[in-house]
């Protein structure tokens, strides 16, 4: 490979696990069966860039058994390339999600410590690889999870920086995984190096307080582009010179798990398709939408219809 | 049989298909299973028909397969005699359907070309039958799948006329089978030959201009009573001297796919009562309602309950 | 044990039939398959009690065969204590349950008679643990089933009166069972008995006129607690001296059967606290809250998540 | 219809019920569901032979509820004509089948006691329809069922006999419904009217010793030819004249109930074609081998595949 | 409770874990759910014990989640005793089970480090207790899954001395947690104070070498009743007076796992009954037999059928 | 690339359908829902070989909807390359198979006339590929399919040669699709272009006598290396100098659909590693015996379990 030659558009990596569910709305407590979809953020955003078209590889540790197989060949199905995945003979992480009905909340249990994906380390890759990227996509998951993720995690973004690589780093705060303050910390070392940081207004305000705007986390992230999601009502930008707002689509959902991330995938697809900013949004509420009306993590989806939504809005049936 | 003894209460011939569909919201993409429901507009109708205790004769070619007496099985099952159907060594015609989720829609691929049915003759059916018939339903979809089918709807239309039997006739405009142009030719032939049209008010407006209406139409097609139907705003009928309309019933949607044909069969039944226009429409309207809370497109519909919901409207539980 | 020692919390006694239903919203006439629920209003309010940590016991006649053992597993499964039942070789009560969506009303059809439960007797059970119970629950389903079953309830009710245990009477209505004019008598007796008698209101309005209220209800009663329910709209009580109200949930409704159930236990739990009128109707509409959102009769709940809805309000997700 | 103009090949009359079953090996104990399936003696007959070409009418009541419509579709949907029911408000039948694997057997629960077909008298059906039939068909079941079931089959056999139609007259001996004592007696007053008896070798031999043979039962049953079945192993027949026997076919069983009825109709199909006894007991254990490939009481076979499998044999795999 | 009064026949203490496995022969690599069971050794036997009337409580650690709720349900469902369970918020044990098919084997992966299990702790249960108790339980697995969990199962023998109960242990040899000679030492100590030890007759071969019989077990065990299990070719056993032996059933095979944990279940049974060690091996081979054809490590037996195959033998159907 | 850069251990073409199939032993007759799964002779050894580590790509086209766009996402998952697929707008080919049970056969019916595959043409394809792979394998299936694939295969045989590369060819005789005279022309211009040619015995018998052997066919093939298929009887092959013959496992069947297509996998896979004919034999039995323990067309195997069959022999359960 020349040394200039593009093999990726995207590059990301972090922690897939089996996402564990009883069928319909039956409890943990009483099921007989288990559905079983493959869910992690970066893989979602992965999965989801690979079927609007782009060449997205990613990377992870997987225990070499059934279900760090299923994993494996489930990106791959959707195109994704795994050939950079660093096998062992650790376990799985999982997690179960028990689906609710309001007023009871949907309720997700992680079982994932000391998971294959935990003990990432850096020299578990080849970073050359970077520079043959077009994007690196990372979450704020990967570093919560172990002192060698953390690592891992940096060097990605140094790496990445070095190679004049763009970077978007998505917040995504688990409470379950470290506090606001240690979380906090990462983010600004972390976001500060990246072009576009996403996060979720509610998680925006939690951190940051309830008057915190895109216009501040611009400046406390050295002026790195601030998309910040708001669910159904949609997403906002601040890019340093507009704020640029897109509004969210009435979805009649079947599950909510993963819908941010095909918003990231959205968005990246469209900027890397040199988009301007208002319309990447745009994309990323329409992926987003799709997801939706999805079970599971994955958006399972086709670029026509996408662009379909984009330009005619929703349709009751096609035939 | 003495030559004018009544055999069937209603004739209808057509295609019918097997519709497979992923279960819930699952993608074709990724599916591991389908559900095998049968589905045709006039097999829909003649089921409906035969649910609500008339006598209905269903004529089509069918594959002398398991698909084929799969669904002879499923028309015999709902009570509807299948005893002039002409059996080939061909191939069921078959249907996708995908369901979506706001905003996702609901998508039908059709894999019905080369079937069974579109070889449908003339010749293949016992035509003496028809005078022994109170009814012919006939939609315009048949005349759409072959020249041979044509002649055929042609053919039925016209042994109709001959025995005085009064002829329904369901436009049901297809866009994947002809254009509005050839479709307008064909419908003003058999259209003009018939005793009730029925049409969605959707399909006139874009074959006949956005201003088009009952009046035109009825004029149109030689004087047939004109019924438009409008989804869930109900139904509207002209019939050369009043205007009747029928509101629709508010529903919570389980399924969409032959709404229009149950419809079809609760109008018929009315008018085969004796009962006037616009109480034919709401009949039409209701067993539509009930049609549309099942998966499939067949109304498993009961005539006490039809009844019950025209007379008391919706309840929640009856125990 | 000694003469005072407390052995259960509640004690109820009551027939408990098999719940058969086509999945989805499949119909009965062409069903493959039935799921299999277990269903008795007193067993209902036996499990939810029992899941909300109290020691509970339910007393009924089942057959000593598969359906008999599957009944008495699941109660055991959920924590009731099952030993009092008596044993028989008679057959299991059934009832099918074919779910609609409006405007097809979900329907309920019987086959019960003649069952084992319908063939208790008083001297089946061993009335001196009642002296040990620190509450007795019947409803007016069990004296509608049989003459014995009338004996056995009356039983019941002054063996409790006899030990100065409380008695809670829901009245639970079930025209398929008897009359408004013979079940109102046999209500007098034993309302009239009990210190706590809960009612539909719809159910008050259809026996005792549209303008019958609590405090009537509460005078004809001799001075029992009443509490009517009013679905969604909550429930509201008098107890002599104040009338309390509390409204109901929004809901997004999965299963309606067993709600009613559902806030008997959640009242009974919260008044067996300590707690006050009030609150105790808060506990109701919690407890039949969260049964709503889940199939089955059963409220497959969790302490934890009755006081978080209790304390918190409705939530998305928890993770 | 002109007086001895022929309606129906065979016309049949008795108790069918639903087979509830839990999936798999899985125990009625522990099951969340069950599969539906359809199963009487007589409808089983009536279904093969439909199956094979004949018109066939079933006589029975039923109720007219879900389950009870559920019977008359399936045996509709096979073409059987269920237009002689008589419909009432009573209960379907049922019997629970839990399927074991050696040594474990399979276990039958019926629960049938008070059923609609229970309740079945002569006045119920027209009689007149007998003269127009080729051949009647009765089982020992249903005289075990009800003083007015025996009554209706006693009428059934005189009113055949009046009409010159054969009949032929499986034993089916169940043990659960009476004593052998009990069953000989109507036996030999019904057997002693036909014209075929059919019976398993192990209930003659429970019945009449182990050492009746169909000699002994030819005379005992005034000159009817006598058919023993020995499952695996065969047939054998007596006509007074010779002894013919058939050899059983090797089967890999997936579900045993209903073989022998898929026998009779084997036998029955061939005898109405005219072939000579010992080709339709081949027949008769063609049809048998092949409904033990299948799950559930029904033989769900073709004419096309029972002249295959008398031809050429068993093979693996056609495409 | 009287210091000498009886409340449990037996106690047993272990790890349960949640077996999870595609269904039929599915393979993990691609599948899309799979079946819940409940597995481990001790509480297979507790259950098969409880049904087979026997009162019997179960100990070990759980997490106070979905998934550890589901265990201890699990065994009240089957009549076992969990009050002594001690809740925490760890995670349970995991293990998958992929059924293959000859010459491919089932293949069973483990996923149970870390569990709540694993840090049970001496001081986690009321080891006054005991003295209550009839019989203990024991196997060799608990002691392998780490340092605390070979002390409780330690004081759990030295308890049982100190209170003159019996005490059986079932090596249960599991090559994945220790190696033969880590184990040995174990066995060892622990056997050495058994009343009755239970081996596969293969493990002690592989550990004791291949002449090693249970002569010289009895010896090395300190006189112990050694019992050694056959699979298919049954089991013997030496007592210091008599060998015994009892021949296996002949069995289609539904699902292995749980096999030997049944039979221990059908000795200890039979032990606790009085019965002659010879009638115990009997007990143990047919509910081991019997537990052979159901899916899961559960037997879901019920006594009765126990003692029809002990009595009659093998039987096809029993209607 | 480089000229002579290996891109792909193996390149192959042909067909892949849609494989429909009721659960269980139901019938297409009566089925309510069809098991999707992907099957095409060429495809079938594309992920076999792609599973056990090689580099693989499949030629075909493919409609570009939910049908094809499954197939080629079932292919990726196993790690088949799929770039080169051609997609269009046409239709995907089905086929049912209803699975029987002896003696009742397992049947096929194809629907792939006029399928998007069978209009596949050698433009449709970048023909400088093959020089960059080590092996082109072939079936007999695909010249049958039309004009245009006949075309395709022979341009693909030829480009082969004119690179050295060499061809494997599986007769796969597919009496649905041609006569044994129209197959044996085309066999004889094809398999005398390749290196290896593979038959079944039986198909060989049929077509060229039943005294035909491996050096006859070796002899009219131009000295291509021939391997004769026995199923469970294993495989002999002839390379003009040795009889080499291995003898097949006993297997317990699941699904025999797709054994031959793994056979040629695992021969394959081995004659790429370099090994001798007799072990490439070996290795064809072991992945077929693999195969037929799976539900599908698909061999989904780990090179781990094929080796450890090979040196281990079957063994019933690993942990």
């Amino acid at each position: 490979m020349s040394s200039n030659e593009i093999k990726y558009d995207v590059l990301t990596l972090g922690e897939t696990m089996w996402r564990l569910s009883p069928p319909g709305r039956e409890r943990l407590d009483t099921t007989r069966s288990l559905d079983v979809n493959v869910g992690g953020s970066e893989s979602n955003v992965a999965i989801a860039l690979a079927r609007l078209g782009k060449r997205v590889a990613w990377w992870s540790r997987l225990p070499d058994n059934g279900p760090g197989r299923h994993v494996a060949a489930t990106l791959r199905m959707h195109g994704v390339d795994v050939s950079g995945v660093c096998w062992d003979n650790g376990r799985l992480g999982t997690y179960f999600v028990e689906f609710g009905s309001p007023p009871r909340p949907t309720q997700v249990i992680y079982d994932r410590a000391n998971s294959s994906a935990s003990h990432m380390r850096p020299e578990d890759f080849d970073w050359s690889v970077i520079r043959h990227c077009r994007w690196l996509h990372l979450t704020g998951i990967t570093p919560a999870l172990s002192a060698s993720c953390l690592e891992t995690t940096r060097r990605a973004v140094h790496e990445a920086r070095a190679a004049n690589v763009p970077v978007s780093f998505d917040l995504n705060y688990r409470a379950k995984l470290w506090t606001p303050a240690q979380a906090a910390a990462v983010y600004d070392e972390l976001a500060g190096c990246a072009t576009v940081v996403i996060a979720a207004e509610r998680d925006v305000r939690l951190m940051y307080g309830a008057n915190c705007n895109a216009h501040d986390l611009h400046e406390r992230w050295n002026g790195a582009v601030v998309v910040l999601t708001r669910s159904a009502d949609g997403a906002i930008a601040y890019d340093g010179k507009t704020d640029v707002e897109a509004p969210g689509y009435p979805v009649q959902v079947v599950d909510r798990v993963g819908a941010g991330d095909a918003f990231d995938a959205g968005l990246l697809c469209a900027l890397l398709d040199g988009k301007p900013l208002g319309e990447a949004l745009r994309w990323g509420n329409a992926v987003a939408a799709l997801k939706l009306t999805m079970q599971g993590d994955i958006a399972v989806i086709h670029r026509a219809e996408v662009e379909h939504l984009l330009a005619e809005g929703s349709s009751a049936i096609q035939r």
